[in-house]
């Protein structure tokens, strides 16, 4: 009894699959809200380079904010798929507003992605006043997506 | 004096800058384990429906399957910019074969971003055959990094 218990659960971890295992203790709805905080983290890391460049703490680096910048705007394409339905609550920052004014919400991510591409285009060329301009827009749309759609606090 | 400690602290905060505030509390080598675990989260969250295809749970779907194998093939170039020095330890289940094996660590990092990339190319033709084979190789890579340079429990 044991050894077929044994045998059904080593198939249903072969069918789950080795990219599922590490997420099967969690609902899909945790999961989603583990993944867009993930995708935040990991937009947020490319842009320390370049925000100490912006701010003249590090010198400029054109190839290092380049590909920073490239990043970010692929990156900046990718927390909007993790807010589906029945991720409202649990372990999120996320506003209702994400949902209750989901056009807005809609504007705001395609301003980011807007944003992105442009510092992206821009930091190709090179040109470091562009790229200092640029990065201050790109920076107003995370701030107008956090004051609307995050809450401050956990 | 209270109210020049917070004056102190706010031009602080505008110094740091936007990108840094939620980061201000780690080490940058905590904050290093942070991102690779959310890149790792990120690039995790898109295998998820290219799997469930391959394991026949889900239709095929031709455009769908091609993005997220494009942006696996992307995210999986950024994990390795977080293994810097003095991430040994912390709340990272990294083995000490990754520095002390580093060598290695780039082949298994290499091959990790050169068979996602041959999927995501394999993915546009739309070959559902050749995706499965390629999915099976992918994951493979995923594999043998996981036994060899991640501990098993937390």
């Amino acid at each position: 009894m044991l050894k077929k218990m044994l045998k059904v659960l080593l198939s249903l971890t072969l069918l789950v699959g080795f990219a599922g295992v590490a997420q099967a203790e969690m609902t899909r709805e945790e999961y989603a809200i583990k993944f867009r905080r993930s995708s935040f983290t990991t937009m947020t890391w490319y842009m320390g380079a370049m925000s100490r460049m912006v701010k003249g703490e590090m010198t400029y680096d054109k190839a290092l904010f380049a590909r920073n910048a490239e990043y970010v705007a692929f990156l900046s394409k990718l927390p909007k798929d993790g807010f589906i339905p029945g991720t409202e609550s649990g372990d999120t920052k996320a506003k209702p507003e994400i949902w209750s004014k989901a056009d807005k919400f809609k504007d705001a991510n395609d301003n980011m992605e807007k944003e992105t591409a442009k510092l992206a285009e821009l930091a190709k060329v090179g040109n470091f006043d562009d790229l200092k301009e640029q990065y201050g827009k790109m920076q107003k749309t995370c701030k107008v997506c956090h004051e609307e759609f995050k809450k401050k606090a956990d």
